[in-house]
């Protein structure tokens, strides 16, 4: 509660295009950079932040690859603790759900300058 | 000149908060990510992308960092597989400068639908 959110996402966020990124800063988007790095996380988020009910359950995620519930557990523990989703468990189940401030700073960084498309 | 580059980047973008990804572009995508999945990395790609001469001599590159120049090197070299640097050898340098259209294809992938900001 003490901690807002997006005003700490959003004060660290220098564009590659624009100026040379801070050490402290490379380091921090470094690690959600590389959460996304691995395919099998990409798609995961992608499931997650595309669930029209705004949710998804790890049920369902790990019914959509071939691979062993702890393999999937451990790619949404790595996108969780970089802080690209939420989690809540409920009954028998854990729901993730999108961090859209988390995705829309990595996008931020990597975005062309308005100048560059002109 | 047969293959145009920004077609066929455009082609492959799938937002993550739009639709679940598919398995080809996840992979091509989760390698660029992975790139940039480290400080050191992601810090170069600033100092090229930035650098106001639209270029940058792998020299003034690699003074800027306590790493020797092969590691440099092979950080670089990472880049520039994902495709998300070029480089041009002149006379003794090296000289690498930035492709926007790879990183705004990686930014187009992560950033808010605009519906999610309304």
């Amino acid at each position: 509660m003490s901690k807002p959110l997006l005003p700490l996402l959003a004060e660290a966020c220098t564009p590659v295009a624009r100026a040379v990124m801070p050490d402290d800063e490379a380091a921090e988007l470094a690690r959600m950079f590389k959460a996304v790095g691995d395919p099998v996380r990409l798609k995961l988020l992608s499931m997650i932040a595309s669930d029209p009910r705004g949710e998804a359950c790890v049920c369902d995620l790990t019914e959509a690859f071939t691979l062993t519930g702890p393999t999937i557990s451990h790619h949404l523990k790595v996108l969780r603790d970089a802080g690209l989703i939420a989690s809540e468990r409920r009954a028998s189940w854990v729901y993730y759900r999108a961090v859209p401030e988390a995705t829309a700073r990595l996008s931020a960084v990597l975005a062309p300058l308005p100048a560059a498309t002109a």
